[in-house]
């Protein structure tokens, strides 16, 4: 395996100068676009990593699966979904479009800007800090890492830019759709944004949703078995943005992109990946991430579908 | 499996009253709302039915996936999704919105109305006769059932009142995406789309699509294991629409829903399953359909993702 | 008068070469981009001229001014009005998006394509050709000349590529807000679209605009009052596509523009301006003609707001 | 005239019952739906008034004229029309859409929400204090009123609620189109909405544009006629929302509206009008308003097109 993650890392690797690095979050212009790394976790807790493996990125939009998740197991599924949609979408990830011109006025997913920013405004808590801690609890959980935490300049870049957010939350009020204090739901978006990982942190959260919510490295149950269905479904329909269609087509395993460059997947059952390389392609995702999972999907017969 | 077959069929038929029949082809309106049908053929072609299995309706949507496969096959994958994207969109199986707003004026995927009148216009035969007719044969073989043949009425019903259709093709001949004779491709298509099957053929179709192109009943290969999972694939992301998320939320297999209430499923290396309900929620798929796919895929585990 | 007309067109001449010519009506694309010629005709039948005063060109959008005034006289401006919206739009004259998106499908007014097919489609006639010639037959009346005719090789060249407003038409026929026979409604459209005229022409139909329907030539009668004042309105809010408001800024009197380079302008009780120039800035109005109009109406005192 | 304003006022009033009353601004729900007064000034400075003329009422809407005055006499026309469009639109006041799917992301025009916030956000003043408090001095002036002032509880039930126009100004602000502080803007944006007035002051004010910027009631220049050209052309297409076109046909003259029932009219050389009546169209625009003005201007003749 290990022998395997380098190779294809190597190979991937060098798609990584053709894409564009983030830089709408001034923040996140500052990474090297080669800079790549993988990591994989099985059913069994074993990890094995190839690349720049200790260099770190913020968690962006892959941050999204675990405030749907956290929303999920303490509100269900019905008052979730009757906030957001569970369809995919073919506009991009910050798109205002549809929710001007859907008679619903509702996010079509929990996995585009509006629909994350929803789910965290329903998240039944008191302040913008307790539901910012509730979800990074429940990162840290998922990746059996006490350690995670926020990378303060990050949020700070986030909350000072987040203009397109703002409006998405707006518009969301102004029909109804989000409740209470708008800067406070974005302060917990920016701030949950904004958590630091590795990858090997992003292949345990793969493995702990590939074992049905019981993290591989210690055994603990931190997510219900549906709660993790619903996930890897989100993922495998909406989790690539706009590109989730050609994802499943030449990867097809569920998965989570953010902009900084990192790529969440899971197989059910078998593994958590981590992926993470900067350089995106139109659409927002990991230009040498993609790629990667395509050769590592292929080789180890891992397509689910 | 017979009595779990009859037993889900009987639970889910209850729910059929609630939705529509499509009536905007006027012959399709003419079915039984509480009509049902549901088959099952396992990778040893083994044949399990329930129901109203007699009935044959046409395949309308369902038919994209052979048109498409056809294309796959005699064109590759480069040139077919140069002319059609392969992502999820949200707007309705008939929209013409996208055609107009996106830069490309791509069709977003080959499971809308656009996208496939588009990938029947570059099917490579002269006139639209033989386009049809080498879907048509294509589709029985997928079936294994030579008998499969057109409802002329249908056919004339749709040929009379296409003019969605006529819009969406005609729209794209002015962009250039679409050249040559609207009238024949849109021939070519309504045709298709009149094509009548049992629920048996459509999992036959399914098991063949399982088994990655070889039909398990005569065990000739049909499709390239290629173009099987590029079908699947298309399947899980666009496959019921604007309902693609949440039947992937729900159901987890990959599917494909026509307006005439058919449902064409398949389980990789598992099976294919057919389903027929002609009563349709407001995205267009059967709503007996899915609630019998969901059932069934939580008794016998059948969820890919 | 003719010293000034020459000066100002002198003048805007010069601006001519800075757009485009129209060539996706193919005949279109041969126009010479410097021709340039403008007519006035006053409340007494007076005309002035200059430039190529006796090349012809085809009225193009122009002539939707005059199917709109037959059916407001045949119909009445409820009928009408109860098929077409008579609201500016900041979409292109061929644009399909808000056909699909506003609730009621209606087109949203007579001045773009989807509009002008709507309502040549209810021109209380038996055949396309009946409906054609009772507009061409109101356009000889309007500009005093029986020898108004259509140029067929344009008409052939529109009829061939006019795959948008095929479009237009089937989409309105598929929301029911055009019925019977789509190809004829075109055709009547396609000709009217193809009749030839030079700017005097434009200027006297002008001039009977601007005198509420009596022809100044030969003070016979054409419109009604009612009807005149309806052109002018809509021609003042929707006149020049999606360019309307800049011109009510530049310019402020009613005018009709076409994409073969001819602008009919009018000043209530005061004159009729016929002007052509094939050369066209991005939103399909003649860049000479507009900005001889700007001259002219500063230099005469003619802004009518 | 007092005569013919008090027979037309109580026809018109007739038809106040049937709109309805603006309440996403709670404060605006306390009017009195079948309230109406009329004012009207000549160019001689006469005024002639009706119905319940010391009623005072927010401006909302109409007072984007007089920002746009301001930018226009401060910065130039160039300038401002670099950041806002001058062509109509069939959106809604308060749309998002073409901001995101128009290619400049610029918005349409200065009569609607998001080109009005535009243009308050480029006057060239320190601080939103200053800014709001020169547009209400221009205002003063235009209607020669020392004592016009603001509705504080007006004001903050905009500044509360007007989460739909904040949505506006983030979006512009994340493509570059508003910089500086959005809340800034939008309080001074907020402010001017609030300015209470009455019938008579709107009339006073335009019959200062109709005057070419000279206040008829003490002679007093206020504008340049060039800008007072523009604002009767900004009126004319884009004054009434999107209901301009039908208000050029009904009506055809120059005209602004808001949501609290108020229009503000003028007739070039000859008069100013103001009405209010709080019951409005689903467009936004007073019912009896608009009514009153279409007999008014049958009668004396003012049809300026």
């Amino acid at each position: 395996m290990k022998n395997l993650l380098s190779k294809l890392m190597q190979e991937s690797r060098k798609n990584a100068s053709n894409g564009r690095i983030a830089d709408y979050i001034p923040e996140l212009g500052k990474a090297n676009p080669t800079d790549f790394s993988v990591s994989v976790v099985t059913m069994d807790g074993e990890i094995t990593q190839a690349g720049d493996t200790n260099t770190s990125f913020t968690m962006q939009s892959v941050s999204k699966l675990f405030s749907l998740a956290l929303a999920l197991e303490l509100l269900g599924p019905q008052v979730v979904f009757l906030k957001v949609g569970m369809d995919p979408t073919s506009e991009p990830f910050n798109s205002i479009l549809k929710l001007e011109i859907s008679d619903s006025h509702k996010p079509m997913n929990p996995m585009i800007n509006a629909g994350a920013i929803a789910v965290v405004s329903i998240l039944p808590f008191e302040t913008s800090r307790e539901k910012f801690e509730a979800v990074l609890n429940l990162i840290r959980k998922m990746a059996a890492n006490a350690d995670i935490n926020v990378d303060e300049k990050v949020y700070l870049s986030e909350k000072l830019t987040g203009d397109r957010n703002r409006a998405l939350a707006y518009f969301m009020k102004s029909t109804g759709e989000v409740s209470g204090e708008v800067e406070h739901h974005l302060d917990a978006y920016f701030r949950q944004c904004s958590i630091t990982v590795t990858t090997k942190d992003l292949a345990v959260m793969g493995a702990t949703l590939a074992a049905n919510g019981v993290c591989p490295l210690n055994r603990e149950r931190v997510l219900s078995p549906l709660t993790c269905r619903t996930l890897r479904a989100m993922m495998i329909t909406c989790g690539m943005y706009n590109g989730s269609g050609e994802f499943a087509l030449r990867v097809g395993i569920p998965a989570k992109s953010g902009v900084s460059g990192g790529i969440l997947a899971t197989v059910a059952e078998r593994m958590g990946i981590g992926v993470w390389g900067p350089s995106l392609d139109e659409k927002g995702n990991s230009i040498a991430g993609i790629d990667f999972l395509e050769k590592l999907t292929k080789e180890l017969e891992l397509k689910s579908i």
